[in-house]
């Protein structure tokens, strides 16, 4: 039994559903979370540039004693897990393996879309990923830039001709080229379900990030006997770059439960 | 007569709308640009956040000897501007107080409009020296979150039912104000004119910062004796702190010609 934390980090808040599947999935195990409000959005950043913050955050996650972390940021995900891993004693899950390996659980015509900020695409890791599992596989990319603004800003509901419009640009030449299964490669993305759904039809399967990762974790925790005690109910502790204020009011929509004062700033380039 | 270059720095890519300005009403002169792309967007960050970020942005520029300093964001300049200004021996100039001075002269109704990015809306710099220049003005501000993210993926076009509608909710409550005069408060909303003047109507004024700030500093080179050959081509310099590649695509738009190979990076976090 071990009852030290688990880390989980995002460039911002995106990883708040990550921390909600964690609660579902591992409800007695303690949390932390750092979200890096101050440098948010580290999508359209250079690889160097995404290595460098992404060591950070692991260091600030650190200065804890943690038992595992979990990437909940796709973009370090795809860019720098392997890194983190070499530099660290501990182990570190991402979003993108038991993501690709959920997708091809669930496809059947093994046409799988992802999409994603645009370093996630870019780094090709999924697309890698998959076809290191399975090489008959299909995959078709694309960046969605706007997606996370656009969720940030409170865009993500049905009738809202804005996110509509963006949606189905976005995921209409996609549809198109017969994905049975589609992966939401971003951690702000299930925030977009329903948008997302209504668009690719209820014949094509909507696998998202944060979810798996959750359940990879559980498995890993298992293996190694570094779960704690299943009888007690973990809490979780916030920490932010920039203002916790907006952290909170963005955060308790994520988590769908009320935040207020609950987060804690920290320096992250002391890290 | 003073050959040395003038520095301009913006949080990313909006301040070369201000370079551009700057080409046109000073032409002779040598710029210097650094855009903190691998930190933008300054706007929704925390005022010591910003502060801190404009300090190194400034410490930067002037590793090179300038004879003065433009800050072409309007973060930076409603929030940092006059620390700065104590800090440094040279002359910085800002987007509000010309900007200010500008509304001024042009409205008649003294119903004065402003649209910004959260942070600068959020300080009072620009109500605050409005009501400084004129007591009796009127000032209706908004934040407008969505339009630089829009911009940076090149939504400006009239006809796209995105920015036209996201533009409508943002500024007819401004209209139904009866402001006769709009401040675009920060230097990516001058690429949204058309869109922004379809919905304010032709009775009302748009006033760009960015123009407004190189009035200001040619006034103020004038004044101290510190104009160059005014027969002579200004050359210009860009240094960014992420991917050059993504800033020339994108400052083409901006400045209206090719960048292409024309932008270096620099690591920010050293200075």
């Amino acid at each position: 039994m071990d009852m030290r934390p688990i880390g989980v980090f995002d460039s911002g808040l995106g990883g708040l559903t990550a921390v909600r599947s964690l609660r579902q999935i591992l409800p007695e195990e303690d949390l932390i979370y750092f979200g890096d409000t101050a440098r948010v959005p580290y999508g359209g950043r250079a690889r160097e540039t995404i290595l460098k913050y992404a060591r950070q955050d692991v260091r600030f996650l650190r200065s804890f004693d943690l038992k595992a972390i979990i990437i909940a940021c796709g973009t370090v995900s795809t860019t720098s897990l392997e890194t983190l891993q070499k530099e660290n004693d501990l182990p570190i899950v991402g979003v993108v393996e038991p993501t690709c390996r959920r997708a091809l659980a669930v496809t059947k015509n093994r046409k799988v879309g992802m999409i994603a900020t645009q370093a996630s695409v870019r780094s090709g890791a999924y697309e890698e990923t998959l076809l290191r599992l399975d090489p008959k596989v299909e995959m078709i990319s694309r960046p969605c830039p706007l997606f996370v603004p656009l969720v940030e800003n409170g865009r993500i509901h049905r009738g809202d001709v804005v996110i509509e419009t963006v949606a189905r640009e976005y995921l209409e030449p996609m549809k198109e080229a017969g994905v049975d299964t589609l992966i939401l490669g971003c951690t702000h993305y299930p925030l977009l379900t329903e948008i997302i759904a209504d668009i690719m039809g209820p014949e094509v399967e909507l696998v998202s990030a944060g979810e798996e990762s959750a359940f990879e974790l559980k498995r890993l925790l298992k293996i190694r006997g570094l779960r704690t005690d299943e009888d007690r109910k973990g809490g979780a502790e916030f920490y932010v770059s920039d203002r916790p204020e907006d952290f909170e009011c963005t955060a308790s929509v994520f988590l769908g439960e009320d935040l207020h004062r609950a987060a804690r700033r920290i320096d992250i380039d002391k890290y």
